[in-house]
């Protein structure tokens, strides 16, 4: 009953096939390019989206089943366990992941980006632009 | 067939009642303080998200109907059109809205926050830590 409906509005097509090759952050990989693939139906969305350097793209973890509330051992930070939204595991309760990506380029449907942590065939949910004016100043 | 179902891991309370109340950027509002409430099954999902200054909100744009691929008047930009993936306008193909704000505590399943542009009730998807050190350097 509260339930919430999405549907993909394009495919990442990207290097990486199997999980375990799957960087842990897409900043690690500056240097990999790939392309969204979007939908014919959303193509008009792109336009002006190439006045920015880089996106913020939301996905879906569709290789991912379950969840777990608590990561013993997350990645990159202090010994855990940690709670599964003080992590960005996978497993998660939604399975939403958001990867901050330069782009490239824009043609027609196809956005090419650089710095790519996510599986090839990853269903795409949005496109944000990345404005770091709006980052909280720490 | 390519339906991705979410459901709400909790609810935003919020001064804001009505869609014109809404400020442009929580940027804009750093002080204006709120509380997301998390379900009961999924609260010990918060563990040690108190270590963290700001977090990622993923959130339901569900007062939100339709969605239009050209935005001709967007907001805060050079004069549009300008596809919706270049724009926060809460009228996308997916609606799923993103505010960074800073955590100021949590408590049980009640995690008080401050910098808040999300509507009173709205569903929330996903919380993420917000680690700066993960921002692109422009």
């Amino acid at each position: 009953m509260d339930e919430i409906i999405f549907r993909p509005i394009g495919h990442v097509r990207s290097p990486f096939k199997t999980t375990a090759e799957i960087p842990q952050q897409s900043i690690h990989v500056p240097d990999l390019e790939a392309v969204i693939e979007i939908k014919e139906e959303f193509s008009t969305g792109l336009l002006n989206l190439d006045k920015y350097s880089y996106i913020i793209v939301l996905f879906h973890f569709d290789q991912s089943s379950g969840y777990e509330l608590l990561v013993d051992r997350p990645r990159g930070g202090s010994p855990g366990p940690r709670g599964v939204f003080a992590t960005r595991s996978p497993h998660r309760p939604n399975g939403i992941g958001l990867s901050i990506v330069e782009l490239l380029r824009v043609e027609g449907n196809q956005v090419m980006i650089k710095g790519v942590d996510m599986l090839d065939g990853t269903p795409v949910l949005d496109i944000k632009p990345y404005d770091p004016g709006l980052n909280p100043v720490i």
